[in-house]
């Protein structure tokens, strides 16, 4: 069993617990998001962001994959964005979607992420 | 090194050569699509509607994650949709998005498929 796992979920429940200062024990500091490298600081405004427009929002591994120095996580999100939300309206309404993800390590800290949202499946919520 | 990444790969080339007769070698009779148990026949249809939809479709390995029963892939599409795709009107202009998709494997088959295709990304080249 690869010791990533171990690391992912960690920084899953620095997530969820809204740790946001230990951060850095889990992301890199010149971590990338989607190819664009936004570094620690943009990484923590992002997830900021995020739980300022869902105060509800828990990340819950569905599905987790590791190898070498790459970790896939599945996520799955019950939540309740309170305004607008990968420019579809919620505004308040409770949602279910996943999100497949792509983590590569360096120094045993997260350095790229590739993520993909299903925004399909909130759109026939709606 | 997980034997399913050579399986996986055979299955893309597959896919690639557009050669849906040899589709049962690797996907299981029973497979489910995102939770729905559609089958091998209902698995066929769904890629000859792609095929038949996107005419220049080629799945491109970006990333590949194997792990126990299970991999992991981060695919890339350069193509042109001919009409709809995703619910967005693309009439023939050439998009490039990602698809997030993990597999479980029984039998050596692909059993159970959960895919995340980036609409985002090509709505944003709309």
């Amino acid at each position: 069993m690869n010791s990533y796992n171990d690391i992912y979920k960690a920084y899953i429940n620095c997530l969820n617990k809204r740790d946001l200062m230990n951060l850095r024990k889990f992301v890199h500091d010149n971590v990338s998001y989607n190819n664009n490298q936004i570094g620690l600081p943009g990484y923590q405004k992002m997830l900021e962001q995020n739980f300022n427009e869902i105060p509800d929002l828990h990340f819950d591994i569905e599905l987790l994959i590791s190898s070498d120095f790459y970790v896939a996580s599945r996520l799955r999100f019950d939540c309740t964005p309170q305004s607008d939300f990968l420019g579809l309206p919620i505004n308040g309404k409770k949602v279910s979607f996943t999100e497949n993800v792509f983590y590569q390590f360096k120094d045993e800290k997260i350095e790229q992420v590739w993520s993909v949202i299903d925004k399909m499946a909130i759109e026939k919520q709606l």
